[in-house]
């Protein structure tokens, strides 16, 4: 008997955006999936991870990764829940992470997908602390960071998905972590909740003598995952033999054209050479992707014990994913952003 | 018998330089020496060494090493014989190497002077190919560039004696090559003499399409000496993972204000991101000191067997150190620049 098919309801990218994206970028439409073939899997989608990258995805300038094209899906990883299974290696019920976009429901024939680790309070963690985000904190800070006790580290996004983690990671190998955030309430937290020695706002008309006030003793990390003024505030900072881990630029994401001047390209490489430093740009599962298990049995035993904290920002409905993602953007939510698709 | 007083000529810094250096900045002067107390040396300078990073020590803005101060001598590299010796660990007729400035003669305590290498054809080669320049070149290329056979290298300054050497190694390690230069006769000898495989003249008008051209499999490692225009020219072509050792900046060392716009620094930003490049500034003797054994009995065999091959740009005078100087900072000079103070 043939099954009845299943309705799909997903979010494809109508237009790439001119600067900041807008609703207008994306569509909400509804698609019949066709049936299972041989090896395939149905997949339900629980929770949709929102991340800065996918700003990325919406050009079709050069990058590390194809873009999305014209009319297809968004790209973006998910926490789904097997449907139906005609693949010997899942069972109905099995929950999985891969990369399998904004939409209700998906296809695959079982590759690349990972099974959710037991045991988590929400297997939305999957997509944050214990995911992409946790280990791009972890690897960065641990093999390009090369922490040492007693040294200063400087994170902005400090409430955010990665910031968060690489602070308290900072803190556990006892570094002095300095974070950025926007606002009072997210530096409060990152302070009273994540246990930084000091929170900087980078809202406040004093930030650069604000940030270099915390860091008395200079800076010997700095965790780039925003670029823009935090980048030239820190900068000056920077100790000898300073390194920064390159993972985000998200402030020049929305950038379309070079800015105007002054050039601060020569700058910059003034202090590399006279300071020594080391800067590096990694993409987390490129570049670390074989290293999944050192990170996952470091993460998971202090996620446990509670020494390492998460904040998650729940948006309910996968048609409220655009409008979530354009204020990501622009920093509104607090803590790491995912979208719960379906209820169960 | 008191000993007649040694006269010393020197050239001191008479004025810090507003962009290029002029030779009012100098003046040549004759002191005479006081008696050397025990445990001094009396030296007699036979070749002092100019090199661009001299330019940094004529300003005070904050770099990595002090200033030289107004009315003090200039500092520099040398190779000096012992004329007199109050300390048991030298002789009289030794050649040693050390930072005894630009002067005929200098008196030390005989700390940081270190042993000439014997059997050297000209004993200016402990500046060049087995001194500092080499040095410079074999640690930032093998410790930050790693480089790996079948890989594409590029270095600017490719006649000069960081270039030249940075070039020839990589050469021996398997990869390709590509030398920039100033001129057709130094893309020549860049070619035929060193043995790279290409060699781009940056006063070309088609600079930036020939470089593209020879690096068609683009660039893994750039050995950055010069920065400037070389520097935007060869981002583009960066290969994912490239590596950029940065050891000098001499075309932005005469600049004294931020050039301006547009501002270059966010597309570097986001080229490191996305092709996850690595740069990492170096200062040869503050990182790499403890390596000097390796890096000479690694290049020691190399020089002797033809391997490695060098030049030199002798100028006859301590009088003539500033001219030249100042030329060697427009690349004037072909070949490591000293200058020969004294005939024996």
């Amino acid at each position: 008997m043939p099954q009845e098919p299943t309705l799909n309801q997903r979010i494809v990218l109508v237009s790439r955006p001119q600067g900041a994206p807008t609703p207008e970028n994306f569509r909400l439409e509804r698609v019949n999936l066709p049936e299972l073939a041989d090896g395939q899997v149905l997949l339900k989608t629980l929770y949709l991870s929102l991340d800065p990258y996918m700003r990325g995805r919406m050009s079709d300038a050069p990058s590390y990764a194809a873009p999305v094209e014209i009319d297809e899906v968004m790209t973006g990883g998910a926490v789904s829940r097997i449907e139906q299974s005609r693949n010997p290696k899942f069972e109905v019920g099995d929950l999985v992470v891969g990369a399998t976009g904004w939409q209700s429901h998906s296809i695959s024939d079982g590759r690349n997908l990972m099974p959710v680790p037991k045991g988590l309070a929400s297997p939305s963690m999957a997509l944050g602390v214990l995911g992409m985000p946790g280990m791009t904190a972890y690897m960065g800070l641990m093999d390009i960071g090369q922490p040492k006790a007693g040294e200063t580290l400087v994170v902005a996004a400090a409430s955010g998905a990665v910031g968060s983690v690489v602070g308290q990671v900072a803190k556990l190998k006892g570094l002095r972590v300095v974070g950025i955030a926007g606002g009072a309430d997210k530096c409060r937290y990152v302070m009273d909740e994540l246990g930084f020695d000091a929170c900087i706002d980078h809202k406040s008309v004093t930030f650069a003598d604000d940030l270099a006030q915390a860091c008395f003793k200079g800076v010997d990390i700095y965790f780039e995952n925003v670029g823009g003024k935090v980048f030239d505030a820190v900068v000056p900072l920077l100790n000898p033999k300073a390194r920064i881990p390159l993972c985000g630029l998200i402030a020049g994401y929305n950038a379309h054209e070079a800015p105007s001047g002054p050039d601060r390209l020569p700058a910059l490489q003034r202090t590399l050479l006279t300071k020594r430093v080391r800067i590096q740009g990694f993409i987390v599962f490129d570049d670390y992707g074989d290293r999944q298990p050192e990170f996952l049995s470091a993460m998971a035993p202090w996620v446990r014990d509670g020494k390492i904290k998460f904040r998650e920002d729940v948006v309910d409905g996968l048609e409220q994913a655009p409008e979530a993602f354009i204020g990501l953007l622009e920093g509104r939510n607090f803590g790491k952003l995912v979208v719960r698709v379906a209820q169960d």
